[in-house]
């Protein structure tokens, strides 16, 4: 077993980077080295939470106004830290997380347009001092992603956010770019239309690179 | 009907102060007079706020940290402005509502002990520029309106809120008292301990004191 701190984890992209496949692999060679882990995502991650996530993503009857699903996507993520997220840091365990907060500066702040003062000040609010150590964005063009999307969802009722267009994946592949451009050492940007062996292998490379893992 | 600029009314104060009798006695005396409103109440007030409320008020199964409390009554309260009591607003009709903004500074910050810059950061995120034209909190020790809260919910489980020690609603009602004593134009105290009648006459006289009614 590893005696070295565990770390947070983050995996962020748009849909059809591959970042399910990727958290999973990642997962695998985790526990190949005996690291004690867990794999978990947001908006969710708890069933408290997931029942938030229920309500940002498949309300259908009723708009959900754009402030109030920043405001429910910080919510789920108070949930998440408190009752998982950090009481499994405390305990020792990795923590791999697919999405956190870098999703809400590229889908609410990029896509919906809504002010990075406000997401500024609630992630003061919710995330306190605690930061992923390391952020994976996983990034091709968008038409390449959304086709991928696609072929997965094919018969399968897309989400509220899967249903948006091309051009609001723009906006949020820019706004996760800024953000990696930003802060380069938490967050390190991988070219997502390399064989998945390949993305999974730079991924470790990064945890190497760091000495997390051997 | 009346054609003055529709009032946008909210009635405030701890558990077992008479509000729900007091709303209706209001809007009884709203109809009376040809006065077109709506009735509604925070937490909640559409399907998609009532569902949020329902996560704060009835998680049993896992803690509701106060962070995702206060964020989670934000967006109930997000939803509820922008597809309830604005358009209703803007549509000519008074509204008429069971517990708004004030009941977060009382809750969440006098009982929780909520930062209250906080809340004023989500105030501002929420309202905008909107404010109740007139609040009204109606106000009992905290002992007699328990013991009224109890009487009524014999048989019935309370809700989390509710099974709250005296304690705590002692810090809610004297945040509820310091939001009065900061903004008396807007926020009007009434003796609860009087008889139903003259609760709802006081809060006529209020109304006719503004010319808003006759």
């Amino acid at each position: 077993m590893s005696t070295a701190s565990p770390r947070f984890l983050t995996v962020e992209g748009i849909e059809g980077v591959g970042k399910s496949t990727q958290v999973a692999r990642l997962s695998q060679a985790l526990s190949e080295r005996g690291i004690a882990h867990v794999v978990t995502r947001e908006p969710g991650g708890t069933p408290l939470a997931e029942k938030i996530r229920d309500i940002v993503l498949h309300s259908r009857d009723e708009a959900v106004p754009p402030m109030a699903e920043l405001l429910l996507m910080f919510a789920a993520r108070a949930v998440h830290l408190s009752n998982h997220v950090e009481p499994n840091l405390r305990a020792g365990r990795w923590v791999v997380c697919d999405r956190f907060i870098d999703a809400t500066y590229a889908y609410q702040g990029g896509g919906r347009h809504l002010s990075l003062d406000n997401i500024r000040q609630l992630e003061a609010m919710v995330l306190g001092a605690r930061r992923p150590d390391l952020t994976v964005l996983l990034d091709t063009p968008v038409p390449q992603a959304l086709q991928r999307a696609q072929q997965r969802n094919a018969g399968a009722a897309a989400d509220r956010f899967e249903s948006e267009r091309t051009e609001f994946f723009e906006r949020v592949r820019a706004a996760y770019l800024a953000r990696a451009a930003a802060e380069p050492r938490r967050i390190e940007t991988v070219d997502a239309a390399q064989s998945v062996d390949e993305v999974a292998a730079r991924i470790l490379e990064l945890l190497e690179a760091r000495s997390w893992i051997s």
